[in-house]
Parts: C-alpha cells; structure tokens; sequence
C-alpha cells in the first residue's frame, strides 16, 4: 500500500485527474468516429473534411495529456500514483496519435480507394476505444472492478480481431499486388491502423495493473 | 541507499520475481532458439511449425511480463527498486517482441528464401540472449558483479556485429535489388532482427544500472 | 513539494547532473552541425566524413547518457526528480539517435542526391537543438523561468515548421516519384529527420513539466 492509496482516503473526490481522464476517453471515441467516417465516405472532399476533424481532435488530446502531466506536476496528492496516472496519459495520447498518423497518412500518400481491410481496421478501432472509455468512466470508483475488468477483456478481443484482419491483409498484399508504390501505400496505412488497437490494449494492461494496486 | 535497498537486507530470498525473471530469461532462449531453427530448414512445413513455436513462446513470455507486472502492484517490498524491475521485465518483453515479429513478418512476406545475413543475424540474437540469460541468472546474487558485468559486455559486443552484418546487407541491397518489393521485404525483415539485439543491449544497460545502484 | 525539492536548498551546487547535461546539450548542436555540413556539400567524399563525424558525436552521446545514468543509480540526492533527470536524458539520447539515423540511411541507402526538403529539414534540426540547448544551460538556474519557457516555445514552433516540410515532401513524392525504390529512400531519410524534431519537442515538454514542478 503506497502512501498515496493511504492518502486518497483524505481526498474525497478528485477534481482534476478524473475529469481530465474522461475527457481524453470521449474525445478518442470522436477521433476513432471522425476516421471511421473518413473511411466510409465517397466523396473525396467530405473524406478531406473528415481528415481535418482528426487532426483537430488529436490537437485537442494532446491539450488533455498536456493538462494531465501540468497537474501531476502541481499535484502531491494524487487518487492513485503518479507513475500510473503518467503512463495511462501517454498511453491514451498515443491512441490519438496513431489514429491520426492513419489519416494523414492515407492523405499524404493520396490513398484515394479506401480497401475492406482499412475500413473494417476503423471501425475495430471505434470498438475499442468505446470499450476503453467504459472502463476509463469507471475509474473514479475504483471498487467497481469488475467493469473495468470488462472493459479491458473487451479490448482485447478486438485487438485480436484487429490482428486477424492486418495479418490477413499484408499477406494478401505480397501475395497479390505487383505495384510496389501501391503496397508500400496500403502496408504502412494497415500497420498504423493496426497499431492503434495495439495502443488500445496497452491502455487496457495499464488499467489493469492499477485495478491490481488499488482494488 | 533506497529504502528498497534497506529493506531488502530482511528479505532473505525473494520468492516471486527471480523466479519470473529467470524464467523470462529461459523463455527467450527458446524464442531465439525457435526462430534460428526456422531460417535453417529448407522445407517450408517444418519452418512453419517452427514459427508458431515462436508465437506461442511469445504469448508464454507475455504472460510471465503480466505476471511481473501484477506482482509489482502486490508487493510492497521488492527486490531492487520498483521502477527497475518494471523496465527490465518491459526490456525482456521487447526482444521477444522482436523475434516474434521478425519471424511473423518472414511469413506475411512470404520471405521464403533465407538469405545469409537473416541467418547470421538468427544466429547472433540466440548468442545476445543466451549471454543475457547467464547475467540475468546471476541477479539473485547481486554480489557476484563480475558475470554480471561481462554478460553484458558480451551483448554489447554481439549488437556491434549485428550492426556490422545488418549495415552491410542493407547497402547491398540498395546496390544490387531492383525489385522493389523484394527489397521491402529484405529490408524489413533484417530491420526487425537487427533491432531485437538492440533490444538485447537495452536489457544489458538497465542491468548494468541495477548493479551500479546495488552492488 | 516533493522531498528532492527540499533537499535541493542544501545542495547549493549540483556538480554532475548540469554539466553533464550541459555536455549533452553542446553535443547535440555538434552532431547537427556535422549533418547540416553533409548535406550541404557535393563531395561526396567529404560528406562521408561528415557521416563519420555523425557517428562519432553520437557515440560520445551515449557515453553522456551513459554517465547520467550512472549517477541517477549512486546520488540519493537530485537537483530535481529522479524520474525528469531519467526522462530527460533519455530524450536528449533520442534526438542524437534519429539525427545519427538520418546519417546512416542516406548513407546505406545511397541518397547521393540532397533533395531540398533534406537540406531544409537538417537546417531546422540545427534551429531546433540550438533553442534547446539555450534552455538546457538555464535549467542550473530553475527561477529564469522566461527564457526556459521561450526556448521551449521556439522549439515547438521550429517543429511544426519541420511537420510543414514532411507533409509537403512526402505529398510530392507519392505525386510525382514513379521509382518505388527511390520513393522509399526518400520517404525514410524525410521521416528519421522529421522524427528528430519531434524528439526535440519530447525534451522541450520535458524541460516545461520541470518547470512546472520546480519553479
């Protein structure tokens, strides 16, 4: 028992961290639906706009992350430890950024025909970033683990799904395209994507491992 | 001198985390061992039934890191500070990571002719963890410094060759490859085996500062 | 306020940690300056020994890193968090890695041909460590908050420029590159560059979070 879980009993409610951390988790389910929009539109310019929202979401995620490592700074008292609270800031940040690095990616690497495998990888991604948030809206009661523990289940199986869907796709791909710009193209948009969920599922073993310490 | 340091004086034996860190330590010899064995058969089954030993050695050593991990959030008490086995345990998922992904990416790439640096390179990292292992083993008895000290030294000098090997079959194939996707194939494959014994050496070097802090 | 921020009024001179931070700092400018100089030039034998000097300079980073983290292991006592002193210099490693990799793949890979985005992106590499170092030599002296604050701002503002000149280049090259092997050595020189700025952002986020804490 660390001297912060000894010290948390003092501090009723926590009024920065937790706000901070549920602000995080919604705006990666609007990042995560921004691309999968992106992805499952026609229409190039619409697909542009969508594009545009992910970058502005994933400035605003990295204005939340910024907030969390300013209060943890700010903070002696914190509801659980600080390491903990680091990491899972950065480890949802790094969602962001992967889901952003896939779409600036397809834009930059003009990825105009958007494949099965990409949209079913996006819409994975939406799946798992809305399990996270459950269990991210849980954390402020921390007694309730067994829809943390849920949630990080839930996360799990669709990153294993998301692995199914990316191995499947790369060996298509050397199996069956002979442009190698157009692989290069589409093999580095399914990592990133695919990579997202990865990132999902690091989040996921953070929360868990805070549910062992203070649970 | 950390209060861990102190206390560890009336902690006569650990009981939970050499045990785990050995058997990481094993663990990725017979990861590296796996994948050496799949690049030195010529028939296309058996080196299949060689990489799926290589991933489920790798889902056995994700378990031993979850362990790890959940242990850490259990004991107040550790062996050497807390932070140290947190990144050590992180350091030795993270080669075995790469071997993983060194012998998944030879399958999605249907990389089907070895060539001779993979096979130097296969070689090498079974000599990084193996030398490894041999300090990893020693960590019970902090006190024998030397072997510690010069497994090290001896993965140190297996990365430089690495280094040298994977160097000189990257510029060969910018030189002499004209297919293109071959050479994304070649290229990404000895990437990923050549960052495994960098991830060797990083386990080497969070040794080496456990020593310096404890000895 | 935490117990180093205490101690710290009684260490009236910390004797490792600034100067070796110092050093680290002045070597980083160096070993931008061997690079910018590379790129710069059309012999192609004098490049290569801008090549070498890269390497050189990065190994003598590590030796820095190395010595810091030496130190972090024997000093209980820190001029400011353990964990930042880590971080920070683990990310000014970084920025020496990526600016060495840079040097590397132009070298393994044959880029003969200094494309202008190369030669725009090293200069702002030189920028970037040069308003980081100032930073970095003001952090003896935690109270000049204004002028660590600046550099920090500078950084950011360099990086997004750097992000600027990525997008633009990677844009034109899947435009107009119809050589996939000539693609992919671009595409992987312009992103190792481009990574080098962002890691001068992770040290300036790093030296905001200290300030935070200690000012």
């Amino acid at each position: 028992m660390s001297l912060n879980s000894i010290f948390q009993y003092f501090v009723p409610k926590d009024k920065k961290f937790f706000p901070l951390f549920e602000q995080a988790s919604t705006n990666l389910i609007d990042i995560a639906n921004a691309l999968n929009e992106a992805v499952n539109t026609e229409d190039l310019e619409q697909r542009k706009l969508h594009y545009k929202k992910v970058k502005d979401l994933e400035h605003k995620g990295d204005d939340i992350t910024h907030q969390i490592h300013l209060e943890l700074g700010k903070n002696f008292i914190t509801p659980f430890d600080r390491e903990d609270i680091h990491t899972l800031a950065s480890a949802l940040d790094d969602i962001a950024d992967y889901i952003f690095d896939s779409a600036n990616r397809m834009e930059l690497y003009h990825v105009d025909e958007i494949t099965e495998p990409i949209k079913e990888l996006a819409s994975l991604i939406v799946e798992a970033v809305t399990a996270l948030s459950k269990g991210m809206y849980e954390l402020r009661n921390l007694k309730n683990v067994r829809s943390i523990a849920d949630a990080c289940v839930r996360v799990n199986s669709v990153e294993n799904k998301a692995d199914y869907v990316y191995n499947k796709a790369i060996g298509d791909l050397f199996l069956y395209e002979k442009d190698a710009i157009a692989l290069i193209k589409y093999k580095e948009v399914l990592a990133t994507l695919e990579t997202a969920t990865d990132m999902c599922e690091d989040v996921a073993n953070v929360l868990e491992s805070i549910l062992v310490k203070n649970a």
